[in-house]
Protein backbone atom coordinates (compact mmCIF):
# COMPACT_ATOMS: atom_id res chain seq x y z
CA UNK A 1 0.00 0.00 0.00
CA UNK A 2 1.43 3.38 -0.68
CA UNK A 3 1.86 5.93 1.55
CA UNK A 4 -0.17 9.27 1.73
CA UNK A 5 1.80 12.02 -0.05
CA UNK A 6 3.30 14.70 2.34
CA UNK A 7 2.73 18.04 1.40
CA UNK A 8 1.42 21.64 2.90
CA UNK A 9 -1.94 21.69 2.05
CA UNK A 10 -2.77 25.13 0.21
CA UNK A 11 -5.06 27.22 1.24
CA UNK A 12 -8.26 28.15 -0.52
CA UNK A 13 -8.42 30.90 -3.45
CA UNK A 14 -10.23 33.87 -2.47
CA UNK A 15 -11.59 36.12 -5.17
CA UNK A 16 -10.31 39.98 -5.84
CA UNK A 17 -13.22 41.34 -7.90
CA UNK A 18 -12.79 44.38 -10.55
CA UNK A 19 -15.80 46.84 -10.11
CA UNK A 20 -16.69 48.26 -13.33
CA UNK A 21 -17.59 46.34 -16.02
CA UNK A 22 -16.32 43.47 -14.00
CA UNK A 23 -19.39 43.45 -11.46
CA UNK A 24 -21.51 46.68 -13.04
CA UNK A 25 -22.73 47.35 -16.28
CA UNK A 26 -20.98 50.97 -15.99
CA UNK A 27 -18.16 51.28 -18.55
CA UNK A 28 -19.52 53.30 -21.29
CA UNK A 29 -21.14 55.82 -18.72
CA UNK A 30 -17.65 56.59 -17.94
CA UNK A 31 -16.73 56.63 -21.73
CA UNK A 32 -19.24 59.16 -21.96
CA UNK A 33 -18.32 61.04 -18.71
CA UNK A 34 -14.92 61.30 -20.32
CA UNK A 35 -15.98 62.29 -23.18
CA UNK A 36 -17.95 65.11 -21.78
CA UNK A 37 -15.17 65.94 -19.47
CA UNK A 38 -12.43 65.89 -21.96
CA UNK A 39 -14.79 68.08 -24.31
CA UNK A 40 -15.34 70.86 -22.10
CA UNK A 41 -11.61 70.84 -22.76
CA UNK A 42 -12.00 71.09 -26.44
CA UNK A 43 -10.41 67.78 -26.68
CA UNK A 44 -11.50 65.15 -29.22
CA UNK A 45 -10.67 62.32 -28.77
CA UNK A 46 -11.91 58.98 -30.79
CA UNK A 47 -14.24 57.12 -28.59
CA UNK A 48 -13.02 53.88 -28.49
CA UNK A 49 -9.74 54.75 -27.73
CA UNK A 50 -10.98 56.42 -24.51
CA UNK A 51 -13.06 53.12 -24.07
CA UNK A 52 -9.58 51.14 -24.14
CA UNK A 53 -7.85 53.37 -21.06
CA UNK A 54 -11.05 52.94 -18.67
CA UNK A 55 -10.05 50.71 -15.77
CA UNK A 56 -6.57 52.22 -15.50
CA UNK A 57 -5.41 55.16 -13.51
CA UNK A 58 -6.81 58.86 -14.01
CA UNK A 59 -2.94 60.00 -13.86
CA UNK A 60 -1.89 57.17 -16.78
CA UNK A 61 -5.13 58.18 -18.58
CA UNK A 62 -4.37 61.95 -18.83
CA UNK A 63 -0.73 60.66 -20.10
CA UNK A 64 -2.01 58.56 -22.67
CA UNK A 65 -4.18 61.30 -23.57
CA UNK A 66 -1.50 64.51 -23.41
CA UNK A 67 1.03 62.03 -25.97
CA UNK A 68 -2.05 61.29 -28.52
CA UNK A 69 -3.42 64.77 -28.65
CA UNK A 70 -0.26 66.37 -28.11
CA UNK A 71 -1.71 68.86 -26.09
CA UNK A 72 -0.19 70.29 -22.61
CA UNK A 73 -2.63 70.30 -19.75
CA UNK A 74 -1.86 72.41 -16.35
CA UNK A 75 -2.59 70.90 -12.92
CA UNK A 76 -5.45 72.99 -12.85
CA UNK A 77 -6.76 71.37 -15.97
CA UNK A 78 -5.98 67.53 -15.38
CA UNK A 79 -7.56 68.52 -11.59
CA UNK A 80 -10.65 69.99 -13.40
CA UNK A 81 -11.00 67.13 -15.60
CA UNK A 82 -10.71 64.41 -13.41
CA UNK A 83 -13.84 66.56 -11.33
CA UNK A 84 -15.74 66.70 -14.88
CA UNK A 85 -15.74 63.25 -15.06
CA UNK A 86 -17.37 62.39 -11.64
CA UNK A 87 -19.93 64.99 -12.50
CA UNK A 88 -20.91 63.64 -15.44
CA UNK A 89 -20.23 59.90 -14.04
CA UNK A 90 -22.75 60.66 -10.83
CA UNK A 91 -25.08 62.23 -13.34
CA UNK A 92 -25.97 58.74 -15.32
CA UNK A 93 -25.37 56.45 -11.96
CA UNK A 94 -29.09 55.65 -12.58
CA UNK A 95 -28.71 54.00 -15.51
CA UNK A 96 -25.67 51.86 -14.01
CA UNK A 97 -27.09 47.94 -13.59
CA UNK A 98 -24.83 45.06 -11.59
CA UNK A 99 -24.28 42.64 -14.49
CA UNK A 100 -26.24 39.54 -15.00
CA UNK A 101 -24.66 37.10 -12.04
CA UNK A 102 -22.78 39.97 -10.46
CA UNK A 103 -24.74 39.74 -6.98
CA UNK A 104 -25.60 35.94 -7.20
CA UNK A 105 -22.02 34.97 -7.51
CA UNK A 106 -20.56 37.34 -4.29
CA UNK A 107 -23.86 35.38 -2.01
CA UNK A 108 -22.92 32.16 -3.60
CA UNK A 109 -19.12 33.20 -2.44
CA UNK A 110 -19.84 34.65 0.71
CA UNK A 111 -22.22 31.20 1.56
CA UNK A 112 -19.31 28.98 0.41
CA UNK A 113 -17.43 30.87 2.73
CA UNK A 114 -14.96 32.03 -0.21
CA UNK A 115 -12.94 35.15 0.95
CA UNK A 116 -13.65 37.98 -1.93
CA UNK A 117 -12.81 41.38 -2.07
CA UNK A 118 -13.43 44.51 -4.50
CA UNK A 119 -10.79 46.12 -5.98
CA UNK A 120 -11.49 49.42 -8.19
CA UNK A 121 -9.49 52.15 -9.89
CA UNK A 122 -12.09 54.33 -8.88
CA UNK A 123 -12.76 56.33 -5.87
CA UNK A 124 -15.31 55.87 -2.95
CA UNK A 125 -17.54 58.51 -3.77
CA UNK A 126 -18.11 56.90 -7.26
CA UNK A 127 -17.87 53.50 -6.23
CA UNK A 128 -19.72 52.89 -2.73
CA UNK A 129 -23.18 53.36 -4.73
CA UNK A 130 -22.50 50.12 -6.57
CA UNK A 131 -22.50 48.42 -3.50
CA UNK A 132 -26.21 48.67 -2.68
CA UNK A 133 -26.92 47.84 -6.34
CA UNK A 134 -24.81 44.05 -5.24
CA UNK A 135 -26.61 43.92 -2.40
CA UNK A 136 -23.64 44.40 -0.45
CA UNK A 137 -24.04 46.12 3.40
CA UNK A 138 -21.98 49.79 3.02
CA UNK A 139 -18.94 47.66 5.01
CA UNK A 140 -18.31 45.13 2.00
CA UNK A 141 -14.33 44.38 1.56
CA UNK A 142 -13.94 47.15 -0.88
CA UNK A 143 -10.50 48.79 -1.44
CA UNK A 144 -10.69 52.13 -4.02
CA UNK A 145 -8.00 54.55 -5.32
CA UNK A 146 -8.30 56.50 -2.38
CA UNK A 147 -6.14 53.84 -0.31
CA UNK A 148 -3.62 53.21 -2.39
CA UNK A 149 -0.77 54.34 -3.75
CA UNK A 150 -1.38 53.41 -7.15
CA UNK A 151 -4.30 52.16 -9.43
CA UNK A 152 -4.11 49.78 -12.20
CA UNK A 153 -2.07 48.67 -14.07
CA UNK A 154 0.05 49.00 -10.51
CA UNK A 155 -0.29 46.16 -8.81
CA UNK A 156 -1.58 47.89 -5.49
CA UNK A 157 -5.49 47.78 -5.63
CA UNK A 158 -5.07 43.88 -5.47
CA UNK A 159 -1.87 43.63 -3.27
CA UNK A 160 -4.17 45.92 -0.77
CA UNK A 161 -7.25 43.70 -1.06
CA UNK A 162 -5.45 40.43 -0.72
CA UNK A 163 -4.20 41.69 2.55
CA UNK A 164 -7.50 42.84 3.86
CA UNK A 165 -8.60 39.01 3.05
CA UNK A 166 -5.68 37.91 4.69
CA UNK A 167 -4.57 36.00 2.22
CA UNK A 168 -1.17 35.29 -0.47
CA UNK A 169 -2.08 36.93 -3.82
CA UNK A 170 -0.43 34.07 -5.18
CA UNK A 171 -4.06 32.05 -3.58
CA UNK A 172 -6.25 34.57 -5.38
CA UNK A 173 -7.68 35.04 -8.01
CA UNK A 174 -8.53 38.46 -9.89
CA UNK A 175 -11.36 39.09 -12.18
CA UNK A 176 -11.53 42.07 -14.66
CA UNK A 177 -12.75 43.19 -17.74
CA UNK A 178 -9.67 44.92 -18.89
CA UNK A 179 -6.28 44.26 -19.78
CA UNK A 180 -5.19 46.50 -16.72
CA UNK A 181 -6.61 44.39 -14.56
CA UNK A 182 -4.90 41.05 -15.89
CA UNK A 183 -1.48 43.42 -15.69
CA UNK A 184 -2.15 43.91 -12.25
CA UNK A 185 -3.03 40.34 -12.07
CA UNK A 186 0.07 39.12 -12.91
CA UNK A 187 2.22 42.06 -11.35
CA UNK A 188 0.46 41.11 -8.00
CA UNK A 189 1.60 37.60 -8.55
CA UNK A 190 -2.25 36.52 -8.34
CA UNK A 191 -4.10 34.11 -11.54
CA UNK A 192 -6.74 36.54 -13.55
CA UNK A 193 -9.75 35.49 -15.33
CA UNK A 194 -10.92 37.60 -17.81
CA UNK A 195 -15.03 38.41 -18.40
CA UNK A 196 -15.70 40.02 -21.39
CA UNK A 197 -18.97 42.31 -19.71
CA UNK A 198 -16.52 45.79 -20.31
CA UNK A 199 -16.15 45.12 -24.04
CA UNK A 200 -13.03 43.64 -24.65
CA UNK A 201 -12.88 40.78 -26.46
CA UNK A 202 -11.97 37.25 -25.40
CA UNK A 203 -8.71 37.12 -27.42
CA UNK A 204 -7.47 40.04 -25.91
CA UNK A 205 -7.86 38.96 -22.41
CA UNK A 206 -6.20 36.27 -23.23
CA UNK A 207 -3.34 37.60 -24.81
CA UNK A 208 -2.82 40.01 -21.36
CA UNK A 209 -2.89 36.74 -19.50
CA UNK A 210 -6.50 35.69 -18.55
CA UNK A 211 -6.19 31.80 -17.53
CA UNK A 212 -10.39 31.94 -18.94
CA UNK A 213 -12.56 33.96 -20.00
CA UNK A 214 -16.13 34.45 -19.35
CA UNK A 215 -18.88 36.10 -20.66
CA UNK A 216 -19.92 37.90 -17.05
CA UNK A 217 -20.40 36.93 -13.67
CA UNK A 218 -23.09 35.03 -14.37
CA UNK A 219 -21.35 32.42 -16.68
CA UNK A 220 -18.53 32.77 -14.35
CA UNK A 221 -20.57 31.33 -11.73
CA UNK A 222 -22.41 28.86 -14.11
CA UNK A 223 -18.61 27.49 -14.66
CA UNK A 224 -17.00 27.88 -11.65
CA UNK A 225 -16.00 24.54 -11.57
CA UNK A 226 -13.22 24.97 -13.99
CA UNK A 227 -11.37 27.31 -12.10
CA UNK A 228 -11.59 24.89 -8.93
CA UNK A 229 -14.41 26.38 -6.86
CA UNK A 230 -16.55 22.83 -5.82
CA UNK A 231 -20.48 23.24 -5.12
CA UNK A 232 -20.69 26.79 -6.66
CA UNK A 233 -22.85 26.51 -9.34
CA UNK A 234 -26.87 26.48 -8.30
CA UNK A 235 -27.32 23.55 -10.44
CA UNK A 236 -24.21 21.75 -8.91
CA UNK A 237 -25.35 21.97 -5.42
CA UNK B 1 17.60 37.84 -72.48
CA UNK B 2 14.38 36.60 -70.72
CA UNK B 3 10.93 37.33 -72.62
CA UNK B 4 8.49 39.60 -70.42
CA UNK B 5 5.84 37.09 -68.85
CA UNK B 6 2.47 36.83 -70.43
CA UNK B 7 -0.47 37.04 -68.15
CA UNK B 8 -3.61 39.07 -67.76
CA UNK B 9 -2.73 42.55 -65.84
CA UNK B 10 -5.69 42.59 -62.83
CA UNK B 11 -7.45 45.71 -62.38
CA UNK B 12 -6.29 48.32 -59.62
CA UNK B 13 -8.15 47.37 -56.46
CA UNK B 14 -11.17 49.60 -54.86
CA UNK B 15 -11.97 49.76 -51.69
CA UNK B 16 -15.49 49.03 -49.52
CA UNK B 17 -15.62 51.41 -46.85
CA UNK B 18 -17.75 50.59 -43.73
CA UNK B 19 -19.24 53.45 -41.87
CA UNK B 20 -20.20 53.23 -38.34
CA UNK B 21 -16.93 53.28 -36.37
CA UNK B 22 -15.18 52.82 -39.92
CA UNK B 23 -15.40 56.55 -41.20
CA UNK B 24 -17.33 57.87 -38.56
CA UNK B 25 -17.45 57.75 -34.57
CA UNK B 26 -20.61 56.86 -33.98
CA UNK B 27 -20.55 53.53 -32.59
CA UNK B 28 -21.21 54.32 -28.97
CA UNK B 29 -23.85 56.92 -29.92
CA UNK B 30 -25.37 53.91 -31.67
CA UNK B 31 -24.81 51.84 -28.63
CA UNK B 32 -26.75 54.51 -26.41
CA UNK B 33 -29.63 54.76 -29.14
CA UNK B 34 -30.23 50.81 -29.07
CA UNK B 35 -29.99 50.69 -25.25
CA UNK B 36 -32.42 53.59 -25.11
CA UNK B 37 -35.06 52.17 -27.70
CA UNK B 38 -34.77 48.76 -25.36
CA UNK B 39 -35.57 50.27 -22.20
CA UNK B 40 -39.04 51.38 -23.57
CA UNK B 41 -39.81 48.18 -23.67
CA UNK B 42 -38.15 47.25 -20.41
CA UNK B 43 -35.81 45.03 -21.97
CA UNK B 44 -32.31 45.57 -19.81
CA UNK B 45 -29.54 44.05 -21.94
CA UNK B 46 -25.72 44.36 -20.94
CA UNK B 47 -24.26 47.11 -23.07
CA UNK B 48 -21.32 45.06 -24.10
CA UNK B 49 -23.93 42.94 -26.00
CA UNK B 50 -25.42 46.11 -28.17
CA UNK B 51 -22.00 46.96 -28.83
CA UNK B 52 -20.97 43.41 -30.75
CA UNK B 53 -23.78 43.50 -32.61
CA UNK B 54 -23.48 47.17 -34.14
CA UNK B 55 -23.08 47.07 -37.82
CA UNK B 56 -25.08 43.83 -38.18
CA UNK B 57 -28.53 43.86 -39.82
CA UNK B 58 -31.35 45.38 -37.48
CA UNK B 59 -33.30 41.90 -38.10
CA UNK B 60 -30.63 39.89 -36.91
CA UNK B 61 -30.06 42.09 -33.75
CA UNK B 62 -33.45 41.38 -32.80
CA UNK B 63 -33.40 37.36 -33.02
CA UNK B 64 -30.09 37.58 -31.86
CA UNK B 65 -31.79 39.78 -28.90
CA UNK B 66 -34.78 38.06 -28.59
CA UNK B 67 -32.64 34.80 -27.70
CA UNK B 68 -30.90 36.32 -25.26
CA UNK B 69 -33.68 37.94 -23.60
CA UNK B 70 -35.96 35.04 -23.68
CA UNK B 71 -38.30 37.65 -24.66
CA UNK B 72 -41.13 37.31 -27.62
CA UNK B 73 -41.48 40.45 -29.59
CA UNK B 74 -44.73 41.36 -32.25
CA UNK B 75 -43.96 42.51 -35.50
CA UNK B 76 -45.24 46.13 -33.81
CA UNK B 77 -42.87 46.11 -31.26
CA UNK B 78 -40.30 45.44 -33.51
CA UNK B 79 -41.27 48.11 -36.16
CA UNK B 80 -41.18 50.86 -32.67
CA UNK B 81 -37.44 49.75 -31.51
CA UNK B 82 -36.07 50.55 -34.88
CA UNK B 83 -38.21 53.45 -34.90
CA UNK B 84 -36.92 54.53 -31.30
CA UNK B 85 -33.29 53.72 -32.17
CA UNK B 86 -33.50 56.09 -35.02
CA UNK B 87 -34.97 59.17 -33.26
CA UNK B 88 -32.42 58.32 -30.26
CA UNK B 89 -29.43 58.35 -32.47
CA UNK B 90 -30.64 61.60 -34.75
CA UNK B 91 -31.03 63.10 -31.25
CA UNK B 92 -27.47 62.49 -30.69
CA UNK B 93 -26.01 62.80 -34.36
CA UNK B 94 -24.64 66.26 -33.72
CA UNK B 95 -22.00 64.49 -31.28
CA UNK B 96 -20.79 62.67 -33.73
CA UNK B 97 -17.49 63.35 -36.08
CA UNK B 98 -15.80 61.99 -38.81
CA UNK B 99 -12.99 59.74 -37.63
CA UNK B 100 -8.91 61.19 -37.64
CA UNK B 101 -7.60 60.65 -41.21
CA UNK B 102 -11.54 59.61 -42.75
CA UNK B 103 -12.47 62.63 -44.89
CA UNK B 104 -7.94 62.87 -45.61
CA UNK B 105 -8.16 58.77 -46.98
CA UNK B 106 -10.94 59.29 -49.12
CA UNK B 107 -9.83 62.62 -50.92
CA UNK B 108 -6.30 60.95 -51.30
CA UNK B 109 -8.28 57.59 -52.66
CA UNK B 110 -9.93 60.15 -55.36
CA UNK B 111 -6.77 62.32 -56.28
CA UNK B 112 -5.32 59.09 -57.06
CA UNK B 113 -8.16 57.90 -58.96
CA UNK B 114 -8.60 54.64 -56.73
CA UNK B 115 -12.15 53.94 -56.79
CA UNK B 116 -13.98 53.64 -53.57
CA UNK B 117 -17.39 53.26 -52.53
CA UNK B 118 -19.68 53.30 -48.65
CA UNK B 119 -21.63 50.10 -47.88
CA UNK B 120 -23.34 50.55 -44.96
CA UNK B 121 -26.17 48.48 -43.10
CA UNK B 122 -27.28 51.33 -42.11
CA UNK B 123 -30.70 53.55 -43.53
CA UNK B 124 -30.17 56.35 -46.24
CA UNK B 125 -31.85 58.31 -43.51
CA UNK B 126 -29.15 57.83 -40.63
CA UNK B 127 -26.52 57.55 -42.95
CA UNK B 128 -26.78 60.97 -45.23
CA UNK B 129 -25.79 63.32 -42.74
CA UNK B 130 -22.62 61.51 -42.47
CA UNK B 131 -21.20 62.49 -46.26
CA UNK B 132 -21.34 66.33 -45.66
CA UNK B 133 -18.92 65.78 -42.33
CA UNK B 134 -16.86 63.96 -44.49
CA UNK B 135 -16.77 66.21 -47.08
CA UNK B 136 -18.22 64.56 -49.40
CA UNK B 137 -21.05 65.45 -52.08
CA UNK B 138 -24.59 64.21 -51.35
CA UNK B 139 -24.29 62.29 -54.64
CA UNK B 140 -21.05 60.06 -53.28
CA UNK B 141 -20.73 56.31 -54.09
CA UNK B 142 -22.75 54.97 -51.43
CA UNK B 143 -24.79 51.53 -50.57
CA UNK B 144 -27.58 51.98 -47.87
CA UNK B 145 -29.59 49.10 -46.32
CA UNK B 146 -32.69 50.10 -48.49
CA UNK B 147 -30.99 49.55 -51.31
CA UNK B 148 -30.82 45.73 -50.66
CA UNK B 149 -32.26 42.23 -49.72
CA UNK B 150 -29.78 41.74 -46.67
CA UNK B 151 -27.94 43.41 -44.69
CA UNK B 152 -24.45 42.31 -43.08
CA UNK B 153 -23.18 40.21 -42.59
CA UNK B 154 -24.77 38.68 -45.72
CA UNK B 155 -22.76 40.00 -48.71
CA UNK B 156 -25.41 42.45 -50.68
CA UNK B 157 -24.51 45.43 -49.23
CA UNK B 158 -20.20 45.30 -50.46
CA UNK B 159 -21.67 43.05 -53.78
CA UNK B 160 -23.88 45.83 -54.59
CA UNK B 161 -21.22 48.57 -53.90
CA UNK B 162 -18.45 46.67 -55.64
CA UNK B 163 -21.52 46.22 -58.92
CA UNK B 164 -21.86 50.44 -58.42
CA UNK B 165 -18.23 50.68 -59.20
CA UNK B 166 -18.09 48.23 -61.69
CA UNK B 167 -15.45 46.24 -60.63
CA UNK B 168 -15.27 42.49 -59.34
CA UNK B 169 -14.93 41.83 -55.48
CA UNK B 170 -12.26 39.92 -55.64
CA UNK B 171 -10.35 43.03 -56.74
CA UNK B 172 -11.76 45.03 -53.76
CA UNK B 173 -10.79 45.61 -50.16
CA UNK B 174 -13.75 46.19 -47.71
CA UNK B 175 -11.96 47.99 -44.99
CA UNK B 176 -14.86 47.94 -41.44
CA UNK B 177 -14.39 48.05 -37.53
CA UNK B 178 -16.73 44.94 -37.09
CA UNK B 179 -16.53 41.22 -37.35
CA UNK B 180 -19.89 41.14 -39.33
CA UNK B 181 -17.60 43.35 -41.88
CA UNK B 182 -15.16 40.87 -41.92
CA UNK B 183 -17.43 38.02 -42.62
CA UNK B 184 -19.55 39.71 -45.09
CA UNK B 185 -16.14 40.84 -46.94
CA UNK B 186 -15.48 36.92 -46.64
CA UNK B 187 -18.70 35.80 -48.35
CA UNK B 188 -18.36 38.54 -50.96
CA UNK B 189 -14.86 37.27 -52.10
CA UNK B 190 -12.95 40.40 -50.88
CA UNK B 191 -10.16 40.88 -48.97
CA UNK B 192 -11.02 42.13 -45.41
CA UNK B 193 -9.12 45.53 -43.69
CA UNK B 194 -9.71 45.76 -40.35
CA UNK B 195 -10.20 49.34 -37.98
CA UNK B 196 -10.04 49.44 -34.77
CA UNK B 197 -11.74 52.85 -34.47
CA UNK B 198 -15.57 50.82 -33.55
CA UNK B 199 -14.12 49.26 -30.53
CA UNK B 200 -13.04 45.59 -31.37
CA UNK B 201 -9.80 44.59 -30.67
CA UNK B 202 -6.83 43.63 -33.23
CA UNK B 203 -6.79 39.82 -32.64
CA UNK B 204 -10.81 39.60 -32.64
CA UNK B 205 -10.54 40.81 -35.85
CA UNK B 206 -7.77 38.95 -37.50
CA UNK B 207 -9.66 35.53 -36.58
CA UNK B 208 -12.82 37.46 -38.27
CA UNK B 209 -10.00 37.41 -41.27
CA UNK B 210 -8.56 40.74 -41.48
CA UNK B 211 -5.50 41.17 -43.59
CA UNK B 212 -4.48 43.73 -41.99
CA UNK B 213 -5.84 45.77 -38.89
CA UNK B 214 -5.06 49.31 -38.53
CA UNK B 215 -6.39 51.60 -35.59
CA UNK B 216 -8.05 53.89 -37.74
CA UNK B 217 -8.33 56.20 -41.35
CA UNK B 218 -5.79 57.85 -40.50
CA UNK B 219 -3.47 55.24 -39.58
CA UNK B 220 -4.78 53.27 -43.12
CA UNK B 221 -3.75 56.25 -44.83
CA UNK B 222 0.24 56.40 -43.52
CA UNK B 223 0.62 52.61 -44.27
CA UNK B 224 -0.88 52.13 -47.18
CA UNK B 225 1.92 50.77 -49.02
CA UNK B 226 0.87 47.37 -47.42
CA UNK B 227 -2.36 46.61 -49.35
CA UNK B 228 -0.45 47.60 -52.36
CA UNK B 229 -1.75 51.46 -52.80
CA UNK B 230 1.62 53.27 -54.33
CA UNK B 231 1.62 57.04 -53.84
CA UNK B 232 -1.11 57.36 -51.18
CA UNK B 233 0.38 58.90 -48.09
CA UNK B 234 1.09 62.51 -48.04
CA UNK B 235 4.94 61.84 -46.77
CA UNK B 236 5.68 58.94 -49.74
CA UNK B 237 4.07 61.52 -52.13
Amino acid sequence: MTAPASYEAPPAPAFLFDLDGTLIDSVYQHVIAWRAALSRLDIDLSVWRIHRRIGMSGGLFVSALLRETGRTLSGEDIAMLQEAHRDEYLAQADSVRPLPGAAELLAALTERKVAWAIATSGYRATAHHALAMLGLPADAPMVTRDMVAHAKPDPDLFLAAAALLGVEPQHAFVVGDSVWDLLAARRAGAIGIGVMSGGYGREELERAGAYRVYADPADLLARADEVGVRGLAPSAA
